[in-house]
């Protein structure tokens, strides 16, 4: 236990042997903490808080539900020449991943493009963690899941949508992906539990109370239901990704995951869609002459003084693993009471 | 000829000769004539009459450039067995994606997921219109294209991002399909020439000066910079539209393509991506019980008072046709112009 009010520096290792033995003395078996620990280490080191370290504790919280399999080892089906489908069976989706990406990668590079279906896993991570591996493999790729009914469609008053985020990535040669992942709400859910938590007012726009009238009050908002980026817009992609990762992969959308959840708040038991596309095979050969052209865009962004949207995460990952990271001092002793001895 | 200040009524066959007749009057071979006429007279009916007959004095100006092919024979080829190409050759897109739409459909069902590229096309027309085509086929659809460059990355200040369209469709059975089509831009353009003409001040948010600078002055946002819609969000999506639709596909992307247009301001060269999924093969067999989960989705968005994307539009569709359609005296006027006899 440390000083609450004082942050820990903690080397990736050491982050990463503290969240490996955090899941592993809560039931997870070697291979499911392993690739946990991975993940909640990379939101960390990139500085992305919400998706790292402290999703240790929801993590917990969800394998003590009794809910989430610790040890499911998942079952890869070949549906098609595009298509794989990979029954998580409870377990979380890294695993599931794991096992997928491979066929993922080979079908698309046979196929031009092709589709990884997850099902039946508990989701807590960052999308861009999956299309940047598979960027890294090179493919350009999209990922979509729902998530737990929060946010109103644009123009009704309840709660419907999740915060369905959607990822994409694009494969550079010699550099990072270009990468992008956002949530299709205004705004994330634990910014308004911030709020809530400051008593601090919200920005227009961000919610509506259990009425459907705009709320700047983050309680009533919580009670109400979030609003989607974009207008109508974004609300229209989010109807999207509740289809597609939906009932397209014969698995639950938000308001359907949040029934199941029935008051447990764990983490979102649903599908994920990946789509990836190889770029060798739409030019019919090298697509070296493409990637350089990307480079183009690319570098028009940042020529006229814009940011590419993982610029501050690719950053962050580099101090990081010079530095060390800090970990808040509280979060720090929630997670080291989580871990069972 | 007549009165500019009076609408003119026309049914939908009438529409549809009018507009035949003035492309095939401007050098287009029966077949292109007959699906560009199509396109623009389904945008006129469903009232979107940024792409419906307006459009014909852009065909009109395009074909006269000399750039455009009115007989361009498309060149299907299969290049996977998840991807077609078409090779537009210089025509406009409709003929290109009515020659690759039977193999995207017959690939997505055998594959789960496929792709159509198609290639060196002049294209103005509205993506809804090839998405609801596709669902009415039982296949999911995702469209986009790129444009020409009007729109200044989030954070940026000069145009690089055309206005590129991202278009959905699910398919309903008995039903029209829930179908979206958006530009990635906050306004049209045509809306900042409106404001232009009529003197009128722009809302904050739309566009930028030519320093970068916020402005409401129609005249100089045109000489700036429009804004992408969800500020980072809406962008970043942009970003990737200009990705998949170009250099992936080997094709321009929407700077590229404004400066090919160099100042002849005809519709842009470019390729367009279409993405189909297929419900039943994702299945593993027949996809009813998921289309009716999607439906309870729909059903939860029109119960809480909120309204579909195309709603409008299929009532409109409904109104034109048993009633025809109002088209603007002046608009009619100059479509008559621009008649070769």
């Amino acid at each position: 236990m440390t000083n609450p009010s004082q942050p820990v520096r903690l080397s990736i290792a050491e982050a990463y042997q503290l969240s490996y033995e955090v899941l592993l003395s809560n039931g997870m078996n070697a291979r499911h903490a392993a690739a946990v620990a991975k993940s909640v280490v990379a939101g960390q080191h990139d500085e992305c808080h919400s998706h790292g370290m402290y999703r240790l504790l929801l993590c917990v919280k969800s394998m003590r539900s009794g809910r989430v399999s610790g040890e499911a080892v998942p079952e890869v089906r070949d549906v098609a020449p595009g298509l794989v489908r990979v029954d998580a069976r409870s377990g979380f989706s890294q695993v599931a991943f794991d096992e997928g990406a491979p066929a993922l990668l080979r079908k698309a590079r046979e196929c031009g493009v092709a589709a990884l279906s997850i099902n039946n896993c508990y989701h807590f991570s960052a999308l861009w963690q999956e299309v940047e591996a598979l960027a890294e493999q090179g493919v350009a790729a999209i990922a979509m899941t729902p998530s737990h009914a929060n946010v109103a469609p644009a123009g009704g008053t309840k709660p419907l949508f999740g915060t369905n985020p959607f990822a994409f990535a694009w494969p550079r040669r010699a550099k990072h992906p270009f990468v992008f992942d956002f949530a299709t709400s205004v705004a994330a859910r634990g910014e308004i539990e911030l709020a809530a938590r400051k008593d601090q007012q919200l920005p227009d726009g961000w919610a509506v109370d259990c009425n459907g009238n705009p709320t700047n009050d983050p309680q009533a908002a919580l009670g109400g239901a979030m609003l989607p980026f974009g207008e109508h817009k974004g609300s229209a992609l989010s109807a999207m990704i509740e289809l597609l990762a939906g009932p397209l992969l014969g698995d639950l959308m938000s308001f359907e995951s949040l029934q199941v959840d029935n008051g447990n708040e764990i983490a979102p038991l649903h599908g994920e869609l990946v789509i990836a596309f190889a770029p060798d095979t739409f030019a019919g050969g090298s697509a070296d002459g493409n990637y350089e052209r990307a480079e183009l865009l690319l570098d028009h962004i940042v020529g006229q003084g814009a940011r590419l949207p993982s610029q501050r995460r690719f950053a962050a990952r580099i101090r990081s693993f010079k530095e060390g990271m800090l970990l808040d001092g509280a979060l720090y002793n929630e997670i080291i009471c989580a871990l069972r001895v």
